[in-house]
C-alpha cells in the first residue's frame, strides 16, 4: 500500500535506530535538523508516487515506480523519466537504489534457485509495505591489495561469523549508503567477485534499521541550517557508514550465504541497473542547472539569444545533460528480459552514459559558471541581507537590470552556487565520478560486453572478398567467446528477432 | 517493384546524363571506373533489400528502406539500424538521403496543401520504382553575405527563370549533390529560409537525371584504381556539381514555386530527418574503424587484453560511436508523428547526435591511429609487394608475430590509411563536420528547440516556495513561445500521454 | 623597508577600516578570526622576503616581488617562481595583484605624462613602505547593456562627483576586492574602455583603507573555524565589495581623472600583466593538488606505479599545470620592454595559458578526485573524530594499508575535500574561470595581439610562387594593420633583434 | 663549410644508393620526380643557412642549426625558431633529426668514454662537410612481446653478424626512417633499453648511403605531379625502409657496439632533443593552417570579426598551436647543461609538448576544416580547371565575394584538402601522434622525471604544522628516489641556483 510523505515519517518515528551524526546522536531522525533534507527528497518519492497526474510515471503496477522491477524496455523508460523528474526536485531522490537492488535480487534466484522464495517473498513485502531500503555495499576494503579473506581486520569486509537454525550473525562495515539514516531497512549486498576462501564474506541479507547490533555514523544531509543553501537546506543527501557489530539475521532475510560463486552476478547486475538509473538522476540534476544558469544570465541583464558566446556555452551544457539521457534511453531500447522476467539495461549503453556524466560532471559546472559570472563567490552572504549598515546601499549598488531587483539576483546567484562551489556542489561531482562505480569499472564492462569480434569479422570479410556475397553468417560468430553478447545486440541482426518497438496507443 | 543490383546498373545504361569527371566526359554512367564505388554502394542497397534474411531491417511495407517514410519510433530505429548495417559495408550508403527528402516532402504538404496530390503521387512513383533520388540542395550560394536575390550573379541561387502553364524553367547551380551522377532523378529542394524577394528561388522540384540543359560535374567516387585502396577502390561516394540551364520542369513534378514562406519549413524538416540518418551512417564507419584498429593490433602481435593503455584507446573509440549512436536512438524514441503521418525525429536528440558525431570524428581518427601504429603511413605501398628486388626481403623483415603474415599485417595497415590517411579519410572527416549543416546549425537548431523555459521555471519555482507544493503547472508552460516544444518533450509530462514502447514478439 | 609578517600586522592594527563582514563589524581586522587565513597569507609574502634564502626569487632590487616592476624576461621568469612558491603554501598569495598594478600604472606615464611624477612618487612609496594594495577594478556594472554614462544609477560605476583645488570626491562601487579588508590601501582603477561622456568614470586613485566615506563588505578568508578545513582554515581568500559614498582623494593620490581615452590602456596593460601572474598562481594550486592526489592514493594503499590508470590520470594533471605554466614561461621570454622600462610579457602567451587554467581548472579538479576516490566526500567528519562512542571503531573498520593508520587517511581525504569539494574548491573554480577577466575577454586579445597577416601572406606567397624565391619581406608586413604586433614577434624575425637569451652564472 | 641547396643536389648525384620507390628503381635521387619535394625541402635548410639575414637564427657558430648542438638555452630558442621557419614554408624540414642525434651521440661518451674521440671526429666532419644524416632508429621490432635476442628472427632488430680488426657487420631492418633516399649517410641507432642477452643489437654507427650492402624502399616524398596538391607537390616527406645484408662499418663509424648497458642512454637522449625539435617543426605545420584556414574563410566572402563563431574556431586553432609551442620554449628556458656541453631540454616540459601536439593535431584539422567548410572536398578537381565544357560556367557558377575570383578560392580550398584531407594530411597526423614516440612514450617520461615527491612533501608539511616555519628543507628530498630531477627544477629552488634569465643587448 502506498504511503504518503507523511507516513513515510511517522513510519520512521517507530523505528530506534542507532544514528550518530557529526559526533552527536540523533534522537529522531524524521525530525533531527541535520537529516530533514534528506527526509524532504524521500518523502517527496512518497507523495509524488499519490499524485493521480503522475501515475503513469510514478506507479508501475500499483508499485511506487522507486521500488518496481523493469519487466520492458517501457518500464526502463518509464523509470528514466520518473528518477529524472524526482532529480529535477531535489538533487538526488536516492530511493531509486532500492528498485536496481531488487531487480539484481530476482536475478540472482536465476542462478541460485535456491533462495528464489525468500527472495520473491522479500520483493513482495518491500513492494508492499512501500518501504525505504538502503542499499548496504561498499565495504571498508582494508587494504584494496588484498582479497576479503587476505585482510589482517577481517572487518574490513561484512561476513559471517556464525550460522545457526535461525539464521547468521554478521559483523564487518559498510562504508557508503547513502541516505542510510532514515531507511526502513538496510539491504546489505556483496560488493565484488569472490573466491572460495572468501566465502564467508559472500553475504546479501535485509537488515532492520534498528537491528541489535547496528551503528550508523552519517554526514548531514545537504546543508541543513545554512542560510546561503536555500536549496540544499530543503533537499540533500546524507551519506553514511553502517558499522554491524554480531548483527543477528534470521534466515527468511538472508539471500545469499557463502556461495561465493554467485557474488559477481548479484554486484554487476546491481551495477548495470544501477548505472542505467544513474543516468536519469544526472539529468535531472543538469536540468536544475541549465534552469539556474539561463536563469542567472538573465538576472545579469544579458539576453541569450544576443549573446552568441554565452548561449554557445548553453549549447554545449544541453549536449552534455541530454547526450548522456540519450543513453539511458538507447539501454533501455536494447534491453534484455532474463528468464526470470526482469528487463536488464543494455550494459554497453548503461556503462556509457554513466561514464559520460561521471566524466563531464565537471565540465557542467564550468558551464554553469561560465553563464553566470564570477559574482556567485563573491558577492556578500545571506548574512548581510539584513545588516542596516550595509543592505540597503548594496541593494542599489549591485543591482544588475532595473526591473531586476538585487534580491532577485543574489537569490539566483546563491542558488549556482549552492549547486557547483559548495560542499554540496562538490558531492554531486564526487558522487558522479565515483558513486556507481569508478570510470575503470565502467571501461572494463563497456570492453567486457563490447562486441568486437563481430567488427573485426566485418573488416576481414571485406578485406577478403571483393563484391560482398550474400551471406553474413560471421557477423554473429563471437570472436572472442564470452567478450560479445550473444545475439550481438549492437550489430543488426537478420533474423529471428528485428529490434521491433511500437508506440502504445 | 524491388529492384536487384544488376537492375540498377542496367536502369543506369537507360538514362544518358551529360556527366563530367575530372575533366572529360563520362559515358556509362555504370560501367565507367571511376564511378563503380558509388555504383556499387548504391547496388547493395537494392541487394539487401532483396534479402530474405534482412527483410524486417531493409523493407518497410514492401517499399526499401532507404525510400520509406518513418510512420513510428519503430520505423526509425530500424532505419537506424538498416542504414547503419549498409555503411556498415560500403563506407557511407547514400541512399538514405531520398527518404529523408521524401519525409520532408510529406510533411510539407501540411502547411502547404496545394501540393499534396502531386508530392504524393511523386513519392508513391519513386517508391514503386525502386528509384534512387540525388538531393540537390546546396547552393552555390555566392556572397554569402548577401540573400538570392540580392546577389550579383542570379545563379548563385537555382531559381525560376519562367513559368508557363506545362511548367517551369529553372537556372543556377546546386555545388554538393551526394552521388550525382548515379542517380535516376535529382530532388532539386531549397536551402534555407527566405523572404518575399526571394519568391523565384523557392523551388522545389525533380528533375531526371538526364534533363535537357543539367549538366553534371562531379568528383571520382571513392579511390577508383588505386592499389592501396581494397576497400575504398570497391565502394566510396562521388559528390557532384549540378548545373542547370534553363531546364524545364513539367508541373508534375514541381512540389514548391515561389511559396518563400515554406521554404523554410522544406530545408529544416529535411535537416532533422537527415541528421537522424547521419547518426546511423557514421556509426556504421564508426564499426569499421573499430574492427579495423583491433585488427591492426592483433597483426602487430599485441593482445588487447594484456595493453591496458591500448584498450582504453579502443573503449574511448566505442565509447564516441555508441554515444552518438544513441543519440539517434533516442530521437527515435522521443519522435512525434505529424498531421501527414510522418513520424519526426526529436530535433533536440538528432541534433546532439549529429554535432557529437560532427566534431568527434576527428577522435575516432586518432583513436584508430593510436591504436595501429605509425607503421600505416609508412609501410611500403602495393607497388612494392611485387618487386622481386624487395618483396621478399620486406616480407621477412616486416612481420610481426610470426603466426601472421606479413602480407596480412600490411593489409591491415593499408585499411585504416584508407579509411583515415588518404583523400577518403579526409572526405569523411569533413563530409561528417559539414554535411547535413555545419556545427553552427546543429546548435542553432538545439536552441530552438531546447524547452529551456521549462527549466528556468523549475527553479524559480524552486527558489519561489517551500516543500513543493503538489502542482507542476508551470513545468508545461513554455517561458519564451516558440522556444520550447508544445508539450514540452524533454521534461517529463504527467498525462495524457506517457512515452510507452514494448517490444514485439 | 621590508616588513616582517608581524610588522604587517602591526601595521594593519594601526588603521580603522569600516569593515563588515557575514552581517557583523570588524573590530580589528588583524585580529579577527574570520579574516585571519587572509592575514596568515599575506604575512608569509612578508616573512618570506625576509628569508636569505629566498632573496634572488622574492626580492627584486631590495623591493618585495610582489611590489616589483619587471624590467626583463629574467625578473618575469623569476615573478613567476615566486608567485608560484608563495601560492604552493597558501592556495593563493593575494599580494601578487599589487605588483601587477604598478607595472600597468607606470606604463601609463607614457601615453599619459602629466601623471608621471605622482605615478612614480606613488610606486616608490609603495614599495618603500612595503604595503599591501587592493585593487579595485571590477565596477557593480549594473545594466551590461549600457555604458558607464548610460546607467540610470550613476553609482553602478565609480565615478568623480566633485573636484577641486585639493583634489576630487568620487562614489560608486567596486564589486569584486581581493583581500580588501587586510590591505593598506585600495588602488581604485577603471575596468574598461571609455567614449567622451563617460569622462567621470576614467578615474584612477589611491584611497587608504580607512579613508573617510569607504565601506568594505566582506566574505570570510577561506574557512575559518571549520575543524574539517585544515589548510582552509589556515589560508584562505577574502573577496569583498568596496562602497564609496563621496571619498575625498587629494590630487597627489590622482592617476587618471577623466581622460577618458586613457581608459583602456590602463585596463588592459594591467591585465597582460594580471593573468601572466595567475599562471603562476595557479600553478602553485596545482602543485598542492597534485600532491594531494598522490598523498591520498598512497594513503589508500595504492601504488601509483603499478596502478597505470591513476598513473595516467596523474599524468594528466601534471600535463595541465605545467602546460599553462609553459605558456607563463613563454610569454617572459617574449616579453617586450615599453618606454618606460617596464617588461610587459607577451600577452599572446599571457592570454592562452589564463585561459587554458581557467577552463582546466575544472578538470584537475576531476583528475584529483579521480586518484582520491569517493570517501573525500562521505568518511565521516571531524566532529566524529572524538566521539567516543564511535572513533575508536570507526578508526579500525575504515583504515587502508596496515602500515598508515586510519587519522592520516582521514587527513589527506579532508585535504582534497577542502581544496577541491568545498566552498574554497568552488571558489578556486570560480575564481579561476572569471578571475582576471572571463575567457572572452582573454580570446578577445589573442585575436587582437596574433599576427594573423603574417600567416596569410605566408600561404599567399607559397600558393603565387614557385621553389621560394630567396626575400620575405611579406612575412613582416601586417596583413590587418593593427592586429598583429608590430614586429611579429610570433613569426621569426631575421634581423635585426633575433631572440637571444643567456643564463647567469 | 656551408652548401647551397644546389651544392648540395650534386653532392647527392655523386653517391649511388640502391633506392626503390613504389616498385622501381630510383637512378638519381637528386633528379627523380617522385623525391623531388623531399630533395626541395632538404635544399632549403641549406639556402637559408646562407641567407645573410636569417644568419642568427639558421647557423650557430658558422655550422648549420641543423647541425649544431645546442649548448645554451639561448642556443634551444633558437633552433625552436629556425626549424618553425623551415617547416612554415616546407611543411616538415627533415633535416632537424640530424642535429638531435648528434646532441644524444656526444652526451653519450659522457658514461661511454671510449668512443668519445671517434664520436667528436664524426661531429666535425658532418658539420664540416654540411651533411645530411638520416635518423635509421626504429627497428622492424618483429614481435613486440619478445626482447630482440628473443625473436626466431634475428634480422628484426638491426644487430653485428661479425666483427673483426678493421670493423663490425651488420644486418637486419630500420622500418622508418625520414628522407631516407636523399641522406648523405645514415646514422643507425638502437631504439630501446637492451639486457646483455641483447649486446649484439647494440650498435650505433654511421654508414654512407651508398654502402655496399644496404637497400631502401621508400615512399614518394609528398605528393609529386598531383595536380591537385600545389604545396605537396613541391615540398614533402619520404619515409623508408633501410635493408641492412652484411653491410660493413669500419671502426671509425662505429660509436656504440656491444655495451648494452649505454643503449638506453643514447636513444632517451635522442628523444628528448628529438621530441622539443618536434614541438618546433609543428608549431611551422600549425602557421599554415592557420593562414590557410583564414585565407579560405577570405575567400568564402566571411570576415572573421563579424563572424565570432567561426572566430572562436581561429583562436582555439591559435591556442593549440602556441600552446604546445610554449612548452618547447619552457623546455629550453629549464634545460640543464651536462658534463659534455650539451643543453638538454627539460624532459617535463618537452614530453608535454610533443604529446599537447600528438594529440592536437587532429584537433587542428577539425578547427582548419571547421573555418574551412565542406567545399575543400567537394568542388571539382584540378582537371576540370581546363574542361572546355566545363570551366567558365563553374568560375561564374562557384565564385564567392564578387572581387575574389574562384580560382583564387578554389586554390585556397585545395591548400587546405591538401594539408589536411589527403595522403599528406593523413601522413601529417600519424607522424604527428607517433613520431618521436607514441603518447605512452611521452607519459612515461613525464612520470619518470617528475618531482612528484616534493609536491608530496609539501602537503604533508602543510598538515602537519601550523603556520608555516621557516625552513623548506623537505622540498627539495626526493620522496621516491630516481623519479624526481635531482635539484627538482619544477619546484624553485631557493639556494644556489636561481633561474635567472637575461636578453642579450
Amino acid at each position: 500500500m502506498l504511503m504518503s510523505g507523511e507516513a513515510y515519517r511517522e513510519s520512521l518515528r517507530r523505528a530506534k535506530p542507532r544514528v550518530y551524526v557529526d559526533g552527536r546522536v540523533v534522537e529522531s531522525v524524521a525530525d533531527d535538523p541535520v537529516l530533514a533534507p534528506g527526509v524532504n527528497a524521500m518523502a517527496l518519492s512518497y507523495d509524488y508516487a499519490l499524485r493521480q497526474d503522475l501515475e503513469p510515471l510514478m506507479r508501475a503496477r500499483g508499485v511506487n515506480r522507486m521500488l518496481a522491477i523493469p519487466a520492458s524496455s517501457d518500464d526502463l523508460l518509464n523509470k528514466l523519466e520518473a528518477v529524472r523528474l524526482l532529480c529535477q526536485e531535489t538533487g538526488c531522490a536516492q530511493r531509486y537504489l532500492a528498485g536496481d537492488a531488487l531487480s539484481a535480487l530476482r536475478m540472482s534466484a536465476a542462478v541460485n534457485p535456491a533462495y528464489r522464495e525468500r527472495i520473491e517473498a522479500y520483493i513482495a513485502r518491500v513492494q508492499e509495505e512501500d518501504l525505504c531500503i538502503g542499499i548496504a555495499m561498499t565495504d571498508g576494503k582494508g587494504d584494496r591489495s588484498l582479497r576479503p579473506h587476505e585482510q589482517p581486520n577481517r572487518d574490513a569486509y561484512v561476513h559471517i561469523v556464525e550460522r545457526n537454525a535461525r539464521g547468521i550473525v554478521i559483523s564487518g562495515a559498510k562504508a557508503i549508503i547513502t541516505g542510510a539514516p532514515y531507511m526502513h531497512e538496510l539491504l546489505v549486498m556483496p560488493c565484488r567477485n569472490m573466491v572460495e576462501a572468501d566465502a564467508d564474506f559472500a553475504v546479501c541479507c535485509s537488515v532492520p534499521i534498528d537491528a541489535e547490533g547496528m551503528t550508523i555514523v552519517s554526514r548531514p544531509a545537504g546543508r541543513p541550517g545554512e542560510a546561503a543553501a536555500k536549496f540544499s537546506g530543503r533537499y540533500g543527501q546524507a551519506t553514511g557508514v553502517a558499522i554491524f557489530d554480531r548483527v543477528f539475521v534470521p534466515w527468511e532475510r538472508v539471500f545469499l550465504a557463502g556461495e561465493w560463486q554467485h557474488s559477481a552476478a548479484v554486484t554487476y547486475n546491481y551495477a548495470t541497473h544501477h548505472r542505467h538509473t544513474c543516468i536519469a538522476a544526472r539529468a535531472g540534476f543538469g536540468d536544475l542547472l541549465i534552469g539556474a544558469g539561463a536563469l542567472m544570465t538573465e538576472a545579469n541583464g544579458i539576453d541569450l539569444d544576443e549573446a552568441p558566446n554565452l548561449r554557445a556555452r548553453m549549447v554545449d551544457l544541453i549536449k552534455i545533460v541530454e547526450g548522456f539521457f540519450a543513453c539511458g534511453v538507447a539501454a533501455s531500447v536494447y534491453s534484455k528480459v532474463d528468464s526470470t522476467g526482469v528487463a536488464l539495461p543494455d550494459p554497453v549503453f548503461a556503462n556509457i552514459g554513466k561514464l559520460l556524466l561521471a566524466t563531464q560532471i565537471y565540465d557542467m559546472h564550468r558551464l554553469a559558471h561560465h553563464v553566470s559570472g564570477g559574482l556567485i563567490v563573491t558577492l556578500p552572504g545571506p548574512a548581510e541581507d539584513h545588516n542596516p549598515a550595509t543592505a540597503g546601499r548594496l541593494s542599489e549598488l549591485l543591482g544588475g537590470r532595473s526591473d531586476i531587483p538585487y534580491e532577485k539576483r543574489i537569490e539566483a546567484a546563491r542558488m549556482v552556487e549552492d549547486l557547483t562551489a559548495s560542499y554540496q556542489g562538490g558531492w554531486y561531482s564526487v558522487i558522479s565520478l565515483h558513486g556507481g562505480g569508478s570510470p575503470e569499472a565502467m571501461e572494463r564492462e563497456i570492453w567486457r560486453h563490447y562486441p568486437l569480434g563481430n567488427k573485426v569479422d566485418l573488416v576481414e570479410r571485406l578485406l577478403e572478398r571483393g563484391i560482398l556475397a550474400d551471406d553474413t553468417r560471421q557477423l554473429v560468430r563471437n570472436r572472442q567467446p564470452g567478450r560479445c553478447c550473444i545475439e550481438g545486440c549492437m550489430v543488426p541482426l537478420p533474423a529471428p528477432a528485428p529490434v521491433k518497438l511500437v508506440k502504445k496507443a
